[in-house]
């Protein structure tokens, strides 16, 4: 490693923290659901999200689109860290154990695969003590392309 | 078509929409979305929820995890709709255009299979004037099962 | 309904049926798998196979992969079967029953949404008597589109 | 790292090897691809296939059903290593780049998520040289449930 791969990385950091600040100023959703970026890097971004008593379903467990949402915003930070502005084209989400209120979630984003249009990333919804409770892909394109994503 | 039928219909339509009905009640998240219940047959759900201001995400456009949200919900009621207690497994979801603030969303769900323990359910979300949004499928388990998938 | 209506149906039918009919002659891996076109409309296909003693796994039921393949066929027929040539981008299946040596299966493919460079389809695979062993959801781009989605 | 894990490892990967080599016997479909099978470990499985000029389609690239054939043989083996029987319940896969005659494909799963009765398998599907051409996630269960899949 040569001291210029260092630096290249902080600048590299540095800009997808400032990218990622950037859109959360206008996030008003994730800020709603009180979603925090902990942490952001090229192609990855952790959220973290405490389920409010206003976020269970009829069950009472937590509701599928707040958890599939914390995951999507880990997504929508890590897909835009790289300076592109990208939207979601569509993901899955699998729920292999119920949330509950007061739980607080880590939702962790990783690249896939990326392409100069479009990209895969994979995100872990986890409990602070690492207990997984979902795992979501979610698939990206370009936003000025010119067909609809 | 007897006389019987009709009546079994009704019978089955009024269990339904009791059943989901109580889902509701206790459902904070989709109440805090402004979601609300069109209309609610065995199977079969149509919900509404009009997109605000604190919905969307960076880019200015509705997050997608609240248009999620209202397809999960219409999802949750057809399910529920047959009298045992059913959660969602997973999910996947297309998004096909942008929705905006002010939208009034309306999200259709109906039954593409279904078995003593598992369904499989699809939801439309278009715009009043039928616009398209997203095409979301959903798969259930029983509440009770010894393990969710 | 004018006399011109269904002369443009046929037309369309006819044009989906040679797009179809060319793609067919090509395609070497539907033709190994002795799959054969039933019919062809314009964004519809149905496509028939019966499953061999070579297409079964280590448990003895039919390989998930010669069920896809079947699936996979009757979208890609459907989806060109409108002039431009698409590919495929994605796709997901949920397997609903095991399917068995000697079993003829059917799969249908209708259109669920279509813009000039996307596409989304479903399809059911069916036993000739009806049963149900797998949906499908496939997504498509065109074909000369800069990156595949 | 005492003396008594690697050989637990060593009897855990020779049990994986064993449980995967009696299904691969049977494993017909598998055969009749050319599918071999190069490596496998408890909850892992790497495959590798030879594109032949039978497995192409009407736009003379490799149909999507083979692509998606060789990842669902590595998921099978990785979801069954572990002893007990497991079938798929689902699958979803993306295609990244076109495949063509000739190209040799390895199919590599690994395991994303397990409980007793289910599980998640990602599989990347790689040309020799390294390049990607789909990734797949797979959903499985049980063999013996009393539910069907």
């Amino acid at each position: 490693m040569s001291d210029v791969t260092p630096t290249a990385t902080e600048d590299s950091n540095h800009r997808a923290q400032t990218a990622v600040a950037a859109l959360y100023a206008g996030d008003r959703a994730s800020q709603a659901l009180g979603i925090e970026v902990l942490d952001v890097a090229p192609g990855r971004a952790r959220v973290a999200m405490t389920v409010r008593s206003d976020m269970v379903n009829g069950h009472g467990i937590c509701h599928g689109g707040m958890v599939f949402s914390l995951a999507d915003s880990a997504f929508a930070f890590a897909c835009n860290s790289r300076g592109e502005a990208m939207v979601a084209a569509g993901a899955s989400i699998e729920f292999l154990a119920p949330t509950r209120i007061d739980e607080h979630l880590i939702a962790s984003a990783t690249e896939t695969a990326r392409t100069l249009r479009h990209g895969i990333y994979d995100v872990v919804v986890a409990t602070a003590a690492g207990e997984v409770r979902a795992h979501f892909r979610g698939r990206c394109s370009r936003l000025n392309t010119a067909a609809p994503r």
